[in-house]
Formats: C-alpha cells, sequence, structure tokens
C-alpha cells in the first residue's frame, strides 16, 4: 500500500513541479487554452477580412470617381467618403441594434451605442461589429454611383444617415439578425441580396428620381455615351474590389476553425473563378455586340461575376461558380443597355452589377447550392414548403420592394427639404466649383464642356 | 523494489509507444503544442499587420504627391520611397539597437545589426523588427509632406539617415524600449507622440527653416491657396493610410492570444469610429467656417481623428474614440488656420495632422483612459505622483523639445553642408526637372506658371 | 480489490462527467483540437498571403500603365486584367493538374478541374489551389510590359490561354511539383526562377519578335527614351509590388506553426531588406552614372531587389539579402543600359527586373544559400555532384531554354494565326481608339503625337 503511496506521491509531486515550472516561465498570463487559440484566430480572421472589406472603399471611390467627369470628381470623393464616416457612426448609434438586436421577425430593439448588445458570433463583440459596420459601408456607398455628377451633397449627407441608421440594418434583421427570413431559410452567404441588391435598388430609385444628365439623351432620345475621364484609376478601382472581395465573402464564415477551415478555401476560389468568369464572358459579349473589347465593360464583368457569387459562394462547387460569374458577366453587359434603352442615367452601371447580379446570385442558391461541406455557421439550405428557388425568390422581392418602397419616400423627403439635384448651372459648370470650391486637376488641362 | 520498477518501466514503456505513434504520424516534425500554435497565431498577427503599416508609405506618397503641384510629383515621390530604403537599412543597422539595446534609460546600446538583439516581444525578433521598422518608417516620412516643393532631394536624403538611425529610435527607447518615460507610466500605447508628433515636430522645424514657398504669401502677407493637382491621388492615399491605421493601431498589441483577442477588437472600433468622427466633425467645422464642404479638409479630418485615437486607442471605449475623434477632426480646421495665420507653410497640412493631433491624442489618454478590459502588454495607467494626464504632458513636453532641438542641429548641419532649399528658378521650373531629369505627366498639358 | 474498481469507476464517472459538459457546452461541433487550430491558422497564412499576391495584379497594371504613353493605357489594362481571369480559369481547368498532378519528372496529369487533384500542401486544396493560382497570374502579368504600346490584344489574349495552361505549370512541375530539378536539390524558394525568370525570359523573347516601338532608336541608331506618362500611378504600383511581396515569398511556406513561426520573420526581414538595398543602390547607380536621381530607377531598383531575394528568401541571413539586394538594383540599372544597346526594345524594364534579376537571384542562392535554420518545408540545399551552385546554374539554364524555345514556336503560331503587332497606323494613333474604341483620358488634353 505505501508503495502505491509513494507512486501516486511521486506523480503528484512532478505535476504540481510541471505546474511550477509553468508558473515560473510564465508568471502573469495563464497558458492559452486551445479554445482561447481558436478564438485568437477566428478573431484574427474576422478583423483581418475586416480591414480588407474596409478597403472596398477605396475600390469604389476610385471606380466612381473614374467612370464619371473630371468636373465632378472631387464631390464624388467626398461622398464615397463622408458616406463611410457616417454610416460607421450611425451603425455604431442604431444600426446594429436594428440588425441584431432582440426585438421581433422584422425589427431588433436592443443594444442602441453597443451598450449590452447582442453578439450572435463567437468572436468579441466589437470585432464582430467592426465586419457588420463595414458592410452597412459597402451598401450606402453604392448609391452614390448611381446618382453621380447631379447630386446635391447635402441631399446625399442626409441619405447616408438613413440607410445606415435604419434601412439596411432592417433588411440585415431579417435575413441575417433571426428576423422572418431566416426562419424561412433564405440563404444569402455574404449579401448579394443583403448588401449588393439592396444598394443597387436604392441606386435606381435614386437615379429614376432624379433623371439622367444633362444632354445624356439627345433630341432624338439616342443615348449618348458620357465616358469616365480616368480609367486607369477606375481600374484601380476594380482591383481594390476584388481585393477586398476575398474579406467579402470568405470572411463572412465568421471564423477559420474546425469546419470553416475548409471553406474558406471554397469560398476563395469560387470568389476568384467567378471574377475571372465574369470578366472574361463580359468581354466576349461586348466584344460579339459592339465589335470591340470595351475595357469598362471587362470591369464590370468582374464586379458582376464577384456580386453574383457573394449569396452561393459557400453553397456550390468551383464549376458552378464559373458558371454563375459568367452568366454574371453576359448580364451586366445586357442591364447596361436595357438601362439605355429605359433612359435611366447610371453613371457607373451600379444598377446592372449590384442590383441585377445581386439578384442573379440570390437565385442561383436556389439553382446550384447545397449544403456546403464542411460549412459550420449556417449552410442549411431548406425553404419549407416554396422550395429553396421559391425562398430566394420570395427573399429577392420581398428585400426589393422593401428597399424600393422606403427609400422612394426618404428620397421624396429629403427632396422636399433641401431638393435633391443641383442646378443645370451647377451641373454644367461641374459639381467641384459650386458645391465644395475646389477643383479635382488644378495643374491638367481639362475640357469641361462635356 | 521490482514492483515499482515494473510500475516504472511500464510507464516508459508507455511514453516510448506514444512518442512513436506520434513518430509515425508525423515523422519529420513534432505535433505542435498550444504554445506553438499560440506563437504561431500572434506571428501572423504581427507581420500581418506590419505589412498595413509598411502599405501606409503608399498613402503618405500618395497623399503629399496629390496635395502638392504636377511640376513636383516626381521628386515627392522620390523622397517617400527613398526614405523608407534608407530607413529600413538604419533601423536595421543601428535604430533597434538604440531603441530596444540595454543600455540606460536614455540610450540603448547592443543588437546593432540585430547581432544578439534584445527582443521584448513573445514574437520572433524578425518579425518583431518589421514591425518596429514601419513604425521607424512611418515617422521619417511625415516629413516630407511639410517640406515639399523646395527642399533639396540630397538633403532630404541625408535627414533620413539620421532621423531613423537616432533622432526616431532615441524617443523609442524612452517611451517602448523600457526608458525613463515608460518608467514614469507614461502611455502611448502605439505612437501618437512616438511616431506622429515626432514626425509632426520635425516636419515644423523643416517648414520654419525652409521657409514657405514662392507664391505662398502675398506682398500684403494674405496666404495663397496652392492647391493641390490630383485629389484623386490625395483621396486614394487617406483610404489606403485608413486602411493601414488597422495595422498601426490593433497590431501594436504584439498579439492576439488571450486577452489580446478582447483588444484588438476594441483598437479596431475605436481606430474606426475616431477616423468617421473626425472625417465628419472637420467637414462640419469647415463648412460652418467657410460655407463649403472642402474636400481636402475631410480628407485630413479622417487623419486627424486616426492620429488622435493612436495613443489611446487601447484604453478607452468607443465613445470617448467618438469624442476624441470628432475634437481632432475640428483641432485640424483650426490647425490649419493658425499656421496659415503664422505665414508657416505647410503643404500637405503634416503639422495640424501629426503634430497637434499626436499631442491631442497623447493628452487623452491622461483624461479617458483607463486600464483596458483584457489588455495583456501593458495597459498601467498611473504616473506617479504626477497623475496620468500630467505624465502624458511631460511626454509630450520631453519628446517634442528633443525632437525640435535635435533636429534644429542636424536641419543647420546639412544646410552649411549641402544646403536645404533648390534655388528659386528651380523651385518655379519644379523639382523634377532639375533634380530629377524627368516629368511626372510626360503626355498631358499641363500649367506650370502657379 | 473493490477500492481500486471504486477508484478506477469514479475516474470513469468524472471523465463521463468531463465529456458531457463539453457536450452541453457546444453541442453541435466539437472541441476543436491543437491540430484542427494549427491547419487553421497555416490555412489562413496561405489565403491572407494570397490575397496579397493578387493584389500584386493590381500593382503591374498601374507600373506597366505609368511607364507607359497615354495612348495606350486602355489596352494595357484591359491586358493586365484579361491576363489573370484568362489564366485563373485555364490554372483550374488545366494548369495545377500539370503543375501538381502525378506524372513523369517532365509533366503531372491528374487532377484537371481540379476533380480528385493531388494536394501536396497541409492546408485544404481549394486554399492551396488559389496560392499557386495567383503565381501563375504573376507570371503571366510580367510579359505584358515587355509587349506594351504594339501588341495585339487578340495575340495577347491567346498567349494568357497557352502560359498558364501549359508553359508556366510545365517549370513548376520540374521545380516545385516533384519533377526533376526539384529530385536534384534545385531550391527556388518562391519563385525568382518559376516565376519571374520565366515571365522575364518570355517578356525577352516578346520583345525580340515585335520589334521596337516607332521612333524608339533614331535612324542614326540612337536610342530615344520614351517616358512612361504617369509617374504617380507608377509609383503606386510599385508600393503595391513590394506590399504584395510581403504575400508572395513569406506565404510560400505554406504555413506558419512550428518552424514556420521563425520562417514567416526570417522572410519578411529579407524581403523588405533586399527591396530597400535595390531601391537606394539602383538610385546611386543611376546617380553616378547619369548625373541624376532617376526615379523611375528607384522603382526598378525596389523590384530588382524584391525579385532577387524571392530565391533565397528562406535561406539567407539578413545582411545576406541585404548584399543580394543592392547588386540586383545596380544590375538592372546595367541591365536596362544593356537592352538600349541591344536595341531591345522593352517599355517598362521587364526584362532587366524580372529575368536578369531573376536569375541572379537563383544563382545567390548558391553562393549564401544554408539550410534556414526553422525552416519546415523544405530548406535542403544539396545539390549533389554539380554543388548548390551548379545545380542553380543548371535550372536557370533548363527552366530559361524551355521557356525561350517553347513560347518562340507559340508567338510564331500566334502571329501567324492572327498577327502579333498592330498596324503602324494604328501604333502612332495609339492602341486604345482602334483595338478598344475608347480613351483613357477623356476630359484631358493630351499630347498624342509622341
Amino acid at each position: 500500500m505505501s508503495k502505491r503511496l509513494t507512486a501516486w506521491g511521486a506523480t503528484l509531486v512532478g505535476l504540481l513541479l510541471m505546474l511550477a515550472t509553468n508558473a515560473l516561465a510564465d508568471d502573469a498570463k495563464p497558458a492559452p487554452t486551445v479554445t482561447d487559440v481558436a478564438t485568437a484566430i477566428d478573431t484574427v480572421w474576422v478583423l483581418v477580412t475586416a480591414f480588407l472589406v474596409f478597403f472596398m472603399q477605396a475600390g469604389f471611390a476610385c471606380v466612381e470617381a473614374g467612370f464619371t467627369r473630371a468636373k465632378n470628381v472631387c464631390n464624388i470623393l467626398a461622398k464615397n467618403f463622408i458616406d463611410f464616416c457616417v454610416s460607421s457612426l450611425m451603425f455604431f448609434l442604431i444600426g446594429y441594434a436594428i440588425m441584431f438586436g432582440d426585438g421581433n421577425d422584422y425589427l431588433g430593439w436592443t443594444g442602441f451605442g453597443l451598450s449590452e448588445a447582442k453578439n450572435p458570433s463567437g468572436v468579441p463583440l466589437y470585432a464582430y461589429w467592426l465586419f457588420q459596420a463595414v458592410f452597412a459601408g459597402t451598401a450606402a456607398t453604392i448609391v452614390s454611383g448611381a446618382m453621380a455628377e447631379r447630386t446635391r451633397f447635402i441631399a446625399y449627407l442626409l441619405y447616408t444617415f438613413v440607410i445606415s441608421a435604419i434601412i439596411y440594418p432592417v433588411i440585415g434583421h431579417w435575413t441575417w439578425g433571426g428576423g422572418w427570413l431566416s426562419t424561412m431559410g433564405f440563404a444569402d452567404f455574404a449579401g448579394s441580396t443583403v448588401v449588393h441588391a439592396t444598394g443597387g435598388w436604392i441606386a435606381l430609385v435614386g437615379a429614376l428620381m432624379l433623371g439622367p444628365r444633362i444632354g445624356k439623351y439627345g433630341p432624338d432620345g439616342k443615348p449618348k455615351a458620357i465616358t469616365g475621364h480616368n480609367i486607369p484609376l477606375a481600374s484601380v478601382g476594380v482591383m481594390i474590389l476584388w481585393f477586398g472581395w476575398f474579406g467579402f465573402n470568405p470572411g463572412s464564415t465568421l471564423g477559420a476553425v474546425g469546419s470553416n477551415t475548409e471553406a474558406i478555401g471554397l469560398i476563395a476560389i469560387n470568389t476568384n473563378l467567378a471574377a475571372a468568369a465574369g470578366g472574361l464572358f463580359a468581354t466576349i459579349a461586348v466584344w460579339m455586340i459592339y465589335g470591340k473589347p470595351d475595357v469598362s465593360m471587362l470591369f464590370n464583368g468582374v464586379l458582376a461575376g464577384l456580386v453574383a457569387i457573394t449569396a452561393p459562394c459557400a453553397y456550390v462547387s468551383p464549376s458552378a461558380a464559373i458558371v454563375i460569374g459568367a452568366i454574371g458577366g453576359v448580364l451586366v453587359v445586357l442591364g447596361v443597355m436595357l438601362l439605355d434603352k429605359l433612359h435611366i442615367d447610371d453613371p457607373v452601371g451600379a444598377v446592372p452589377v449590384h442590383c441585377l447580379n445581386g439578384i442573379w446570385g440570390t437565385l442561383a442558391v436556389g439553382i446550384w447550392g447545397q449544403k456546403a461541406l464542411g460549412l459550420a455557421n449556417d449552410g442549411l439550405l431548406h425553404g419549407g414548403g416554396l422550395g429553396q428557388l421559391g425562398v430566394q425568390a420570395l427573399g429577392v422581392i420581398a428585400c426589393g420592394a422593401y428597399a424600393v418602397i422606403s427609400m422612394a419616400i426618404i428620397f421624396s423627403i429629403i427632396k422636399a427639404i433641401v431638393g435633391l439635384r443641383v442646378t443645370p448651372e451647377e451641373e454644367l459648370r461641374g459639381l467641384d466649383i459650386d458645391e465644395h470650391g475646389m477643383e479635382g486637376y488644378a495643374d491638367f488641362q481639362i475640357f469641361t464642356t462635356r
């Protein structure tokens, strides 16, 4: 007996010695556990991808500035900056509470200013907030392109308060915050509908309410191409957006450990292949239709592929991603032609890229989607009685109708209070001079009569 | 006795079997331990954030080039490149040893060329060095903006050797390298004083010693706005800086595991909210003062918020971050006006952004700072008898005085040897032609008489 | 006996309780193991660095656009975009199978479309594919710069199919896919030869087969400098490339855990120091030779340092990295002069940067290389009877000969089918108008007669 006691005793002493050594080696902080380390890596993943999504703000700014005229360049840049500033502050004070707070199927209502806010993720609240905030900022900034070159700065500023505080968070609550669409099984992995179609629908409403730019449609009704003033700037913007989308889609797993390790690889390859296919097939389409490979269509094709794969990126195979992106690339070319037919003036193609392809991507989940192998954070595809495609269509219609109706009301109110559009004189002279008292290219000889 | 031997023997066999199994499973390398994995994630965090901070070099280059005139664009770009090249090499050979080496309260003196260098971090020395080196590069490059459009290239080149080898590392030793200010409890989490105010003070000394650009102040003493030549370039630069600041501040935890997991989320949200508030409130301020929302003030407001939150980012709540950033945004507008009053010509606003807001952010730690919940790597706020605000003020004054006096001497020596300023003819013609024998925009029709 | 049974029973109950508690705490997914977490961090590292390498596409686009003329800017941007789109799709369908599939010493032949593809890495296949795909895209895009301003868009498009499907993957199989050069001990850590010299050799073949641009060499045979049209754009490009190289080299460890934790720090510092030394010494060289610090040589010196350190980055000390980068910086200046002597017109310096320094970096492994301390994924330097330097030289020659011969054939076929070069009229008018029906800077007054 005493021998066994001795043995146990020795073991105990050994263990204590081990613990003591450990304590000596690192006396202030306890050794991390596996769970600590797993949470750390998930948090690093969420933050780094959030930073990439933030950087998409630079992409949007460059694309919109490059695709419009030199005389409005300060204005469009100012809008792209101020909308992110305002949406960050609003999404902190109000938006997050509406999107993720406790409430009902349609609205959250707790956690204003992140005070005792709910955190549905496995990472710290503030990290999760940042990831969601840069998404809100993306939805907000999509709109500026379609309303470019004629919208008053103050009107745009007011709009950004509303979209980031209320409009976007409500759709976010329906779909990602536990609301009615998520209960029905609506599947939009990274936001083809939630972010892009929402922004795209609002862009459409804005463009319709403003009317076309002076000179866009001749007396004969024929559309005139008002080409962008700085294609290299636009191209840098598209590259930045593609880069940032590697945060947007793969980051939406909200983690990298366990089954997410497989998932982030799948999502990254799908994102890249859909973008590549979108760019190539838009180029082929425009080449066949117009006889030349228009570079701006190549750019918009890449963006179309990216928007289209955003909803299904975690649910489809790489081959399906190529098909989804390729169709997106063709759709954007047709969409630009359709808008021109309808006399809707969208200077940068925000509606074909974000609205049309947001819808396409959301529906594609219903066509090719499957429970993604190894996807942890939801990946449930069912849709109840309607079938998945039916639920996807319902989500597209519901979110679209809500965005269009609510923003039509908001824009009408803004129009009544401060006016939406600059005067024709200001528009012809360019918004930079009158709205901001400065010019974008002080040393360059510029044509300002276009 | 033999039983105990048997017991020990069995244990030994068991251990060997375990080891053997392990060896079979993965025969070259041992399975990682939790500590291995924790160190790996900390290292990944430090490296990825260091890469982001490196990218801020592109941001500074774009901002400074965009805010100055086309005829000097190659020169300012060359300065922004060469200062990072030189400071990388100098910080490797000399700077790191002075900043982190063993020595006294004022100076380190071991580890030149990283040979047997001290490593106060929990990540490998080389990873830690890179993170510190990109900070040194940031301090160096701030100065070029305030001295733009009139400083000789050779003079600037000489200055970069000195700041990265000696001037910056000494301040770094006082504050982050175990020197006297750190002993007193001076708290500057990511470098409002150490990096930004240091760069900003030197910028002020440089601008004063050079005098204003020809034509900046009329015969009546009234300042003339010499506007930037490429606002889109400047805006891309600001976006890159904001993006890079997500490395600058959150990366300064030097790790992501344990209590740092909470901290990096807090720091990231604070960084974003302060930048947003800075941009919005600078816009409001300039709108109220001048009647129009000047875009360059929006940009500088964002940067002001970022600089101001750099010291307190880990010690304050998100609400405090908004207040700190908002005040920073207003301060930068007032600072620009003040410099104009004082006839100090700082072409890009480096002094109001980095010096003024570096001071503001450092003092803000003394106002809103608290021991940050869950912050591992220091977070001690005390300040002994002076109180925290007193220690912060002492640090601001000491670092500022040291930077001003030492660089006044250095610039005087450089002036005596090679001259600080180009000739009036060269300045009027632009520095690109005479200093570099090339032009920035060979295909564009440029106004060069501004 | 019963007491022992009781003890064992109690232990068993305790274990079950522990398991149950664990199950209750987290009932859907099992707690991650250390291996799970290690794989997660390796995967995050590979993906994040792959994103950075992707972003180099933007860098190449900016450098090539900035260093050429305004009238060809849409064309060069279109080429930079379309080559990445095509190479992504081709490397998915065909290239990966040839590079990493089972086969023989010269060619892989399994895993087309990634179906049952081999995965030699420790991270998920799709993540590994993305990392490899962005490398393939880099090799492809290097070529466009040397062939700029005179190559037909359709010819370039056809070339990109071939290089990414076959040419590059074959060299990749020899060196990184288990082929004959890897068996011999050829060491090219991140691709000085595999990616850069391959791209550079093809660039040389392309430039030779096209002949110089109209006006590049006067009737007297003297070269005329056709300077770039947008130096700020080029400078942003170089900064993006430097930033992306922190993915290119450190990411090539394919992991961050264990001995890779040390390695990624070493590789990152080496990458940075070689770039810095390249930039500084190229500036000094051009200053001494031509009397002025030409900015484009500073840029190309940085790139030269980066290319040169790509092969040896994991095998050499930081001091050696400085020497390798410095020599690379001088080499690029001499290389540009040599090409001008030989009347080979390479508008952006792709051959001196990527070919010459790719060779230099590969040979440098044989001079300074050592089994890197703590490097996990290969780091074996032997080279059998030839000695390491001999094997390095053999690899340089073999890969170069293969690239030159195969692409000379391919370009000849493309030339025969669609023609390589635009007409002299199109070249003088600029490729944007005729090839794409658009212009890069619609609002700017441009000189188009250069």
